[in-house]
Formats: structure tokens, sequence, C-alpha cells
């Protein structure tokens, strides 16, 4: 499986969006993933370097077209960072020809077709695969993913859906209330601000610098496809349905995510309990901090890594409403972090090597 | 009440904080008022324009002490931005002394002096003149701001307390809603999101750039002063007792203030509906925009501007939360101009005198 | 000329971009002219105020294609915010109708047809008109634009060339130098930085958000196009030739620009003389404002006007070199209000009017 | 000298500013320095992630007093990330305990007292340390740091004064040209720009985040007390005295620094020649990226790593000018990331040890 020198071949297919170009620099200072391969159907032929002049003097590493077969001849493990249907196109082929595939798209996430075809509106073309692909989100569904190194390990095939950036940190934020069993009401309201780069690197209107700039708005309102992701998670996690409204807001800002959930809980928890619930359940994690109470979490705390901060508050006035805050880098522990920390346990590394470096502080 | 050549004579109270030169600046383009005062505290005897170079060239007016006598000598009107607290001290002597107050601290918005005292955490001691004062917020007030304007023009002494901003904008969200009466949980949850000014001139770790830059964070969680404003407003629009759980955070941009509101409604209330009534009701105001269905507000569309945006969704899936959002900029309607306005009004202006500019576009 | 009800009517061609769009809200704000048209060849049938929500409420107007017949019978005054070429393409024909034209292209900039050829990479098809036009920096042009005035008002055609902007801002900074003789050295290096909506409205991989925000950059280095434009000036102010090195920056805002200009002086001349040279040549200008000794412009301080600010400094301790600063909102003296400048005294209206208001000073 | 794990100990005092911050940062990250001691006068008893929240969950390292004997008792290597002066009052008796100093400070730059002291306007009360103090830019002063090295593992004191952060990217743009001997001029034009962390972390009306976002402007111009120490690099470079007109400009971006630099050049000098020069001149440097011709370098290809990218244009129409840019993060190249590579090479270790990770791309 391993290259001769103990590496592990890797190609990032759509390395040259926001999120594959972070997965190929999370795997250049890896020190068991190799960078072997990066693909882009439209700009084969071109340095990679050439489109992000970061990594001039870095990598001559130059795309090659997103061909399976070329693909398998040449990796161990595949990072999809394509949009929705673009994996559909590519990851059969991947995985029966004996390739790890981690999917950042959308069409592995969601495990009942008929929602994925109604949010997504085409058809899900794949529907075996779906039932054996793992959600990769390591601090809720470490279980299935060490599962999955297995039987990785044992020659099966093994593809991970990689979670969404919302859903992540909606999902950290709401996991330990949705799990102590302190939440009261089905309805989970998530309110969230993402930086510009969650909107990918394709120029249009919205991400010209002029519009984004000094400005803040709401976008796909009460229709964004993060809906029935997020929903899905945190009914499992509940153990009975939970509906999410969920708004995603743009803020200017290169990278940074900020959920603010709100939780209805019983009228007898106090903050000091929230407080501890959310402590314990963090307190084993190397990627998600809890943050001391009183305290709320920064985006800037987290930009750059994969690294995700969690804060809580308590209004028990007359309602009780929890308000849980999770912070992520929408590209990190949003994308393509989470990525790579999937694949560390979906191929027996560490579960955060390559990936427990200090970003920068200021 | 005016000078000779027609004009009122307005003094700024607390004239080197963002939201007092906002209101200087409004003045000076104003076709009536005049800017004959401003003071500050700290720094009298500076020109304004060696603390803001904006006004190099435009104005050589020199901050003077903020005392009520000198001030009541000097002007018809002043607008008071300053903290809460220093309101109570200034105001009863220039109400005395027949100046009309557009106070746009929080010392005169809360009704009951007990809630007042409660969240501010400081004793109330002019509660004889709160009785008095008008909630400056003339979208929902406009009768007794017009009241408040006879008995001006009748010798009373007038005193308007002007709006804080997140209050606002989540008033303006929330109204048509509450007054329209298809609101059916007496929760309601704003979570809002301000640009840096709002956190004031004075320079701290907070509003260093390198801290609020490239990050957004909550703040204030289920403790910020502007709750109980907010619950006063909206519980005698729905006429019954309303909980707010608010929630501001933090963006980095200058100026703008976005508040994004859910209301549980009626189940049988359609889109089409909420839009008809929102349209309906914001249809004669000319510095509120209900924009077309579809289209949710931004706040680069209101910076630098006196005006709000203002758009709704309905997630009418399971639960049905009605998602209403509003744009305003935060030392605009949210500030100088709303004040100014009220202003307007009370002395028997044109609502929007000065205020119907449009504002840079880019 | 001007309509019924005493207003000039006015048609901006290319009212899209932002330069267009900052004309439309001049015009829109202006108490003489009136904005009658609105045009763009590929969104004709649009609502202005689609385009830019900030409109919403304000104005319905609707482009329509820049035909030069239907904009000849409906104004008086076009202002064309277009690439150059597109203006050699229509201002003949709006000319030969009898409309005054303003021309914010480059296209009448540059007196010499070779150098416009040589630079430009294109032929000039309008080298008749392009004697007549008249370069509309009013600070330094004032003469021209006051004789243009007197022909139009004798019914000949008047066509004025609004300045770019980095010319704009490198003249106004060396301009009082060169103009009093202290310059020694034919060689000026301008070296400035501009906000993002200088790179147009078309979303392209440099203004995007992800790109842009968190860097600056040099471009054009050494081939800029207002080169010549700018040597052109400089050459006639000093009397001789003068050779520019001229050096654009990007920076993460969206309006600003400021020129840092590089003068060698005489050896006697002192930091009291060169303050003093540019206070007195500033003195009767409203819209240029020369900072006291010891000061130099920021961009913040003009953003969202049509006012200049200009400082300078002396370093004379072995060689002697002035560096004077400008700064101007390029969208405002830069473009959009300097044209609205040239046409006020074009069209005999006092010089600043609809333009000496107060932008936001935060 | 190393701990009994093979470990270097180090200390960062004042580590509380963002030089220091990100000095401790790349010790963290780094395999054979370990962050043993910070140090903060005023926050002594906190904990750094107190401060910082990005280190929360990361170290739990609390700040102390600066003392040396303290210091010197725990570790081998002393990172002064201090204001001059105070590197002035600490590093002699850190050099007579034997330990290893990184001085980030001004202090033991400039090698002619005198100069020191007209500049910044103190004492120069080391001055035998002076003599003594390796000036740390490792592409222009390797040979004298290796020296050190040896003399160190010697057992003799070692002292590196790390470049600031302008003169670093000056003598990068410039070094190339002077040494290659095609400069004519003597006078160099360095025209700056950096972020707003260069201005450091106390929180006053330039780094307010409403005065510094939004605008760009020059300061200290002719004055600015990097310019001797830019002229000493460059002289010596050059081997003749040169002048430098020096100006810094502040934008709106938290990490960055572009020099963009003019140097005249002889007649016969081309483009094609230039861009060998330099390209040969940075061909085995890993942390200096010379870009291919054409290319200009952005702020953001470098921020958040220890990285230099150059380009150059040549203006050889009348006058023969050079335009050189070179892109650094002023915290990284300009700053910690400097201080660290000059340690590792007096160390004995890679000279890239733990700085040649690739920072975030977007």
């Amino acid at each position: 499986m391993a290259t001769n020198n103990g590496k592990i071949r890797a190609c990032v297919v759509g390395a040259t969006g926001y999120a594959g170009v972070e997965v190929a620099r999370l795997v250049l200072n890896h020190p068991t993933f190799e960078l072997t391969m990066v693909t882009d159907r439209k700009q084969a032929g071109t340095r990679l370097a050439d489109i992000y002049p970061t990594l001039e003097g870095i990598t001559d590493i130059t795309l090659s077209l997103p061909e399976p077969e070329a693909i398998a001849a040449a990796v161990d493990v595949a990072f999809l960072a394509v949009p929705h249907t673009a994996s559909l196109a590519v990851t059969p082929a991947l995985i029966a020809a004996g390739v790890t595939v981690i999917d950042l798209s959308a069409d592995y996430r969601i495990k009942d077709p008929a929602v994925y075809e109604a949010w997504y509106d085409t058809q899900h073309t794949s529907t075996d695969l779906l039932k054996e692909a793992v959600y990769g989100l390591p601090e809720v569904n470490r279980a299935q993913l060490v599962s999955l190194a297995q039987a990785r390990a044992a020659g099966k095939p093994a593809l991970v859906a990689a979670p969404g950036c919302y859903p992540t940190a909606t999902t950290l934020a709401a996991a330990p209330a949705l799990e102590a069993g302190i939440v009261t009401s089905s309805l989970v309201i998530s309110d969230a601000i993402s930086g510009v780069s969650g909107a990918g690197r394709t120029p249009n209107a919205r991400t010209h610098y002029c519009h984004a700039n000094e400005s803040v708005e709401a976008y796909g309102v009460a229709k964004h496809r993060h809906t029935p992701e997020i929903e899905q998670t945190l009914s499992a996690l509940a153990g009975s349905p939970i509906d999410v409204v969920f708004t995603p807001h743009l803020a200017p800002l290169t990278r940074g995510l900020l959920a603010t959930v709100y939780l209805q809980v019983a009228e007898d928890v106090t903050a000091d309990q929230v407080q501890a619930i959310y402590q314990g359940r963090y307190a084993g994690e190397k990627l998600v901090t809890m943050l001391p109470a009183g305290k709320m979490p920064q985006t800037g705390s987290v930009a750059g890594s994969g690294r995700a901060q969690v804060g809580v508050a308590l209004d028990a006035r007359r309602q009780h409403v929890l308000i849980a805050s999770c912070a992520i880098d929408n590209l990190g522990k949003g994308a393509a972090s989470q990525a790579v920390q999937a694949a560390n346990i979906v191929f027996g590394l560490p579960e955060t090597q390559g990936l427990d470096f200090t970003a920068p502080v200021v």
C-alpha cells in the first residue's frame, strides 16, 4: 500500500479549489502522506504554483486530468475536493480499483437517497457505495472510522464521506447537549457565519471583493443544502427526529466559520451542569477544545488549523435556552483537515498526525 | 427657538465618539440644523478635525466642556452621544433650561426603573423625566413623537430616548409579524452581527485591528443590555410578554448591523402572506425598505445611510419558523440618523430632511 | 438646455460599473442634475436597483441600451463611464447631436494620438475631437474648463476628458512643487496604492475576495497606462519633460487611493518653504485640503467624497527628496465626483454643487 | 547545552507581543527547540492561552517575570521580543550567564552607537556587546552567523541582532542589484506597505479597527528608525554609501509587508540581465524565492510563513529604473521566523528546521 519509502501516496482531485489546495498543503506538511498527484479538469498541464504563488519554491507539481485509471495507478488514497455529482462520477471506479477515497463532496453524506435527491435536485447513482460510506466526523463517529480502518487493512474498499463545514460546527456545538439528554425541544436553530472562502474560488458577483467586503448578509435561508445533513446527524445523536432551522451568513473574512446554536433545555439544568457536560464530552479530544466557563470562541483562534473551539452560555431567565457556539476554519476542521484526520484513522496513523501544529496566533 | 437665519442650533454632547461624530456629520449636511457646539469632557479645546481628519477643510469647530448652562445658552437641541449614566447627569438640567434633548444613551429607554437598574447595575436618578421620555423609533412610535412635537411647540420639555442599534434592527425585523398576530411562540431569538464601530472608539484589546480582523465571535451572550429594551418593545407590539434570547456577534467591518430574527408562526401562514404583511407594513416608510420576495438584506446596502432594509423567509417544513432579517448601519439608523430623524419630527420638519441622500453604493 | 423644471437631464453610460454607479449616485443627490437615463450594453431592461440593492426604495430607474440617438433625445449631458475605445465609439455621435460629454474613459485624455496608440494598443479614431477635448482636472485646468463653459453656452460642442484616478492623485501631490520650480530632477517616482474598486466590477481571480483580502501587491509595473497621462500633465506643469516611474499597488480596501510621490528638490529648499508653497497653492480650493505641517493624509478621510487631502515631508539629510502624498477616493475625486465637478463648471453651476457634503467620518 | 531529551530549551522574553508570540508558536512547532519559558513584565502569572485563545488546548505555559537569573537557569537560548532599550537592560546579564541571545529589538543592529543614539534618541549602554553582535539576516550575512555558531560551540557568547521587518524586505529586494554593481545612483527609494501587526499589540488610536480598516496612509515619513539600518546594510552591499529615502505605509491587513524599491541602473542593463542576476542570487536560498520574469510578489503568498518572494521590473524608457519588490510576513521573515532561522544556524541545526512548512495557501 505504501510506497517504498514508507509513504502513503495521495492524490487531490480538484486541487485548484480552496478545499483542494488546503488538502494539498496539509499533505505537503504531512510526515506520512505524500503529494503524488493533483488533478483539475480545466487546468491540466498547469503547475499548481502558477495558480497559487504561495507554492512557488515549494512544489513544482503539475495538474493532470482526473482520470480514475491514472489515479488508481499512482496513489493509495484520493481526496475528492469536487462539487456534488462530480464525486458520483469518479468514486465508484476509484473504489473498484482499490483506492481509498476521502470524499469532501456531499455525494455520500446523506444516507437516504431520496433526501439527497430532494435537496440536491439530482439522482443518486451510487446507492450501493452510499450504504458503505462512513461519515467522517471523528469526534462523533470514531468507532465507525476505526472499523473502516480494519476493513481497509483487510483489503476491503474504504470510502469516507467528509462532513460539510456547517454540519461540522453545528454538530460539535450541539452534540454534548443532545447526547446528554437535556434538550427538550425538537427544534434546533443554527445561525452560522462563514468566511468567503466557503463560497468557493470561482469568481462571481458575490465573491467580488467590493461586494463581500464591509458587508454581512444571510444567504440560502430556509433552503441551504447542509440542512438535511445537520438534521441527520443531530437526530442520530438525539435518538429522535430533530428539526433544524439553519441560516448561514457571509462575513468579510477569508477563513473561519462560527455556528451559534440554540437549544431549549430542561428547566432544572444549570449553567454549571452544561459547562461540565461539555468539558467532559471534549476532555479527550485533541482537536476540539471546550473553552472555560464564560468564554465564547472566535474564529480567529482556529484559522489555518484543523481545530475547533466550543463555548456555551445559558439564558435561564424565563425560557431556558442554551446558546452553544463552535468556531472552526471552514477549510480546516470544516473540510481539508477533517478529511486528513479521517484518512489518518483509516490508514491506522495517529489521528492528529500532520494536524497538531500551532497555526498563526495573530 | 431658531436662530435669526432660520436655523435650529444643535449641540452634540460627546462628539468624539463614533455615534457623536456621525450626528455631527449629519447636522453639518442638514439644511435646517446647524452645528453650533460640540463637547467632550476630555478633549475640550481640541479641533474636532484634529481627531477626525475627514473634517479638515470642512469645519474648524472646537470641542468645549459639556456644561449644561453653556449648552443651554448656545443651542436649541442637544444630541447626547454619551455612555449610560452620563445622560442622567446632564439631561435634567438641559430639559430644565428648555433645551430639547435627543438622548442616544440607554438612560431613558427602559420604562421600568427596576429593569434598568437590574441590567445596568446602577440607580436611575431621573425617574420623573423617564416617564416623559418618548422612545424614538419613528416606524413604530411615530404618533408619540408627533405628540411630543406638539408639546414642544407649546413650550413644553421634549426628551427623546433614541433606541439602541440592536433593538432597532430586531424590532424592524419582528414588528410586522408581531403586529399581524401570526406569531405563536413567546420566545423570539435575535441573532445579530455588528461591525466594530459598535464597540466604540476607545481602543482596547477587542477593537485592536489584529484581533477584530479575520474573526467573528459572539459576545455578551445571554446578558447583553439591549435584551430588556428589545423585550419591552416587542412585548408592546405583540400585546403580550415576549422573551428574547439575544446573541450579538462582532464581525470584521466598520459599519453595519444585521439582525436575523426567528419567530415561530401559525401553521397555516404561507410565505406569500408573510411577504405581503411586511410589504404592506413598510409601504409608506421612506427609510425602511422591504425587499422583494426571495431577497435578504446585506449591510453594505445601507452603510453610511439612515436606512434599513428588511427581508424574510419561511421555513415551513415541519416546524414553522419565520426568519426575518434587517440590515442597518449601526451608526446610522442604529444611532445618529435615527436621532436626527426623531429630531426632525420633534421640530416639525419633514421627517427625512437631511437623511434622504443616497449613500455610497459600492 | 435645462428641462422645464430647471433641471439638467443627465445620462450615465455604463451605469453598472463602479464609476458609473457612483456618478449615478452623485446625480441622484445633485440639486440641478437629474438622473434621466442609465445605460448598459449587457443588462438593458434591468432595474439598476436589482444590481445595486443600495438603490432599493430610492430609484426604479431601468437600464437601457447606449444608443446615441436615444441618449441625445433624452438628456443634456452624458457621463461616459466606459472602457477605453467604447468612448471613441459613441462620443462623436453624442457631440454631433449637441450633447455635452463628460468622458471618464481614457480616450480623450492623451493629446498625442501616437502616444495613445502606443500605450493603449489601438488606433485613435477621433483625433479631431481629441484636439477639442478639455482635460477635466479643475485644480490645474480650471481656466480651460471655464472657457469650455462659455463655448457651450454659445452653443458649441463640449467634451471633457475626465482624468484617471492615479493621474489625479499624482498630479495633486506634485503640482505645487513643479509649478514653484523647486524640483531639480526630471525623474519623478509615483508609488501608489489603490482599493479594489479600481480594478472594476467584473469578477476575476484578482478581484476575488480571498485573493485581494489580506494581501498587497504591485501590478502593471513599468507599463501601467496611466503613465503617459501623468507624464503629459506633470511635464506641462513643469514646463519641461518629466519622466515618471509609476508603480500602482492593490490593497485590501474597497475605495481609496494614495499616491506617494518622490521629487528631488533644490538643496536650499526647507521643509517650511515646501509647506508654505503647498498651503498657498491649495488655499482657495474647496475640494483639495492641504494638511498642516507634520501630517500625512489617509484615504479613509476622503472615502465616499470628492475631496483630496495632501501632505508633504522633506528628507533633507544628504539627498533632498520631497515626499508628497495625496489621498483621494478613486471613485470620487478619482472618477465620478471629478466628472461632476467638471460638469458643474461646464454648465455654469457652482463648482462644488452636490459635492460639498461631508462623507462618513468613521 | 541541550536538555537531556536532546531538546534546546528556549525562552521568549516579551511573549505577549505579536513578534514574541510568533516566536513562541514557531518554537512550539520546532522539533529541537523547546518552549520552556515565556516572560512578560506586566502579565506574569497569566497563562499565555488566556491572552491568545488560539493556544487553548495547546499549551498551559504561564508567563513569568523577565529576570535574567531565572532565564539563565532555565534555558539555553533567549529570544528577546522587546522594545528598544529593553534589550540593553537584559542582554548583558544573559550573555554573561552563557545564554545565547537572539535579539529582535533594534538595540544591537546599528554598528555605530552615535547613529543609534541619534535615531533612537537614547544612549547605547552596551557598546562592547554591540561590536560582537552579528546581524542576523542569513541571506546576506550567513558566513558571520556560521562563525558565530563555531564560537558558540566553543563556549563563547553568542548574540544575534535580528533585523527589522522593513530592512529585511528592502535588503532582499535591493541586494542582488547592489552586489552585481549595476546600480548607478547612491539614492535608493524604498516605499513599503505593512500590515497592522507591525504597529504592535498595544491598543491605540492608530491600531483601532475602525481607523486602520478601509484606509491606507504613510507614517514616519523621512524619519522612520529603520532608515539607518537599511542604509548600513545597503551601503555594505554596495561597497559605498547609499542614501535611503524610506516611506512606510500602513494598510488594512494583519500580517504582510511589501517593499517596493527603486534603483537607477546602468543604461545598458536589460530586463533579462536583471532577472538573471536575481535568479542566480537566490537560486540556493530555501526561504527566498525569486519569481519568474513578469511576476511581482503579493504578501498573501508568504503570510504565516518565514519565506520571502522577490520580483523585478525594469522601466527602461528614458530613465533606467529598476523596480524590485519583496514580500514577506512582517512577523515571519520580518521578525520571528528570521530569528529562529538565525538560531538554527547558531545552534548548528539545519537552517530551515521548523520553518520549511507550507503556510495557508488561501
